[in-house]
């Protein structure tokens, strides 16, 4: 038994926002800038201690959040809007904490997470933004939105998603509820977004290469339906590039 | 006499957006990168020739361009959308041709532009996102937009604007007709849009950075006038920083 575990220790929730470009995913790895790490760094830096801190969503290297959330005990307290500061202050400013809050001790960021939001935006103009292009599947050629959106409706619901996965060995089954999963085209820029109580490892980028590969024609909802009773990868289509995915919000 | 003369050059618009954080400016410069400078060389590379391109507007170092314009004649005849693919093909994804547009022989974009449009960005929030930081100019506090509408009504019409610009050795009087300068407010995010016939070197900076003065009540609308009608520039506001302020679009 160690002296920490009689001190008060204080259970923090924060939201993130981060332009994954410049990093190796969440995760914390031995090589790498990683979110994870950054934060890792950061509060232990802050809290004079080993931090531990906890994500909702382990984003793939080069996937963007705009309301990732995690959760960490400190053994100092901090006003909020001190604490959100005193992290912002040191890190880059491609990582942001948006918002800090206490929360009880049962409060875990990834356990207790019961609905995720996920945007994928593919450009399909023969131009991409220099202001967006990070954020974007330069796709270069127009979709058919109400092929895909025809797909979407047969993943949509309770499903073994083993045929949108490359394998999650974190994971201790493949059935996901996908509670929504929608199409929408804004000019050039396609966007789907996908909502549901868990993510697989690459599911949503492997959902919008499969749509994709649908609103280019070189498949049908039919072929999206046998690849999802089969359970089979190798009957789904692509996944798509890592940039255009971005983690909008987490429910609790 | 050279040869050139005798040959057809075909006179091109392009419309082009950038993210001008890494660069020097517009104008072309001995050191460093510029917005002329690199599609000098990418239109010198594709004519085979060095290539003299005009600008409407010489954005400063770290200005934005969602709407710049440039002409330049060329020897090669290109399909429009083969030259923009061509030029973009050979430039950093943070510059981008969105059109290319034959013109006749008496177009220039700088001396036919008749109206510019610039945006100012504000972000008053705690938090800069990562995905718009480097457009905005992170003040953190709360603007009165009221006030600085009042003021920038003062500045809007035809006027001497000695006092929003630190000299402009290449402009022949300081007359403007600045015709629209709004004010708006999305949450967090204060715009200031402004509409002349043409702007002064620092003019769209000086006016936010006055404006910004008004909003946080450092100074009242009636002092504005006072700076405006003293044509001094001691007695307008601090240039405001460059991330903040895109070229929004060039009208002829």
């Amino acid at each position: 038994m160690t002296d920490s575990q009689f001190r008060d220790l204080h259970n923090v929730k924060i939201i993130l926002k981060y332009d994954g470009t410049r990093y190796q995913g969440w995760q914390i790895q031995p090589r790498g800038r990683t979110i994870q790490g950054e934060l890792t760094r950061v509060l232990s830096l802050l809290d004079h201690r080993a931090v531990t801190v906890h994500g909702a969503g382990r984003t793939d290297s080069g996937v963007h959040a705009e309301g990732q959330v995690a959760s960490f005990l400190m053994e100092r307290e901090f006003e909020p809007g001190r604490l959100r500061d005193a992290i912002n202050g040191n890190l880059d400013p491609d990582i942001r904490v948006s918002a800090v809050e206490p929360v009880d001790e049962s409060f875990h960021a990834r356990y207790s997470a019961t609905q995720k939001t996920y945007k994928y935006r593919v450009c399909m103009g023969p131009v991409a933004s220099p202001f967006e292009y990070r954020y974007v599947y330069h796709f270069r050629s127009t979709l058919d939105a109400a092929r895909m959106r025809d797909a979407a409706a047969v993943l949509q619901g309770r499903h073994d998603f083993s045929a949108f996965t490359d394998g999650d060995s974190e994971a201790s089954d493949h059935i996901r509820h996908l509670r929504s999963l929608e199409v929408e085209q804004n000019g050039d820029t396609l966007t789907i977004v996908a909502v549901a109580d868990g993510f697989l490892r690459y599911m949503v980028r492997t959902i919008a290469g499969t749509l994709i590969d649908v609103g280019r024609g070189y498949r049908d909802s039919e072929s999206v339906l046998t690849a999802l009773k089969q359970r089979d990868r190798r009957l789904a289509g692509p996944t798509a590039p890592a940039a255009g995915l971005t983690l909008l919000r987490v429910d609790y």
